[in-house]
């Protein structure tokens, strides 16, 4: 079954290249400064076709099942952020943690639910 | 931007309806009983249109954006999952904790991180 999903938003961030560091995601009402939030993107660079890979990256690891690692390499490259949301602007909000480059478009945001509710 | 998500497999389960209970998940070379994953499902009878509701579905609770609720309802209806692997079968996998209706499609699979790691 095929699915269509459309961006809501778009990181923009200072990150042209993964490394390190973060900066926003999208809409915010009923969203608070200090909330903790997973940011779902859609890793438009990744590669669907891949099945398996060396677990992060590391060629001396053997290959495993892309589902049991974290590589934006998979079939639907959908990314998992969980980052704390530190100014909500007009249309805009400002988070920290955010791990992914600059134009990556954001397919949906959830709060972070703490362990012990997460799985009722 | 529009893109096209296509379904990996999808739930088995004995809920028909929205309550209690869990069943099962899809592939596993490299995933193995004990493990932690995030199953990542389509909720294809979600409304996309919703962009407010009560939280909870509690009328009391006044209306929120949909993007600081766990409501199915959204523009890209993704539900987020937190499993246990309880066995790895062929080409099938039997988990614990999936709140999920028979037959939802399953998009993707990740391995929980720790939150310590989650981050970096």
């Amino acid at each position: 079954m095929i699915f269509e999903v459309r961006s809501i938003g778009r990181v923009e961030s200072t990150l042209t290249d993964l490394e390190t560091a973060p900066r926003q995601g999208d809409e915010g009402r009923g969203i608070q400064p200090g909330d903790e939030l997973t940011v779902l993107t859609w890793l438009d660079r990744a590669r669907r076709e891949v099945l398996s890979v060396h677990p992060r990256g590391d060629p001396t690891r053997p290959m495993e099942g892309v589902f049991s690692t974290r590589s934006p390499h998979r079939p639907n490259p959908i990314g998992l952020h969980e980052v704390v949301v530190r100014a909500v602007e007009e249309g805009r909000l400002r988070v920290s943690n955010l791990e992914a480059v600059d134009g990556t478009p954001i397919i949906d945001l959830k709060p972070v639910l703490s362990r012990d509710v997460r799985n009722r």
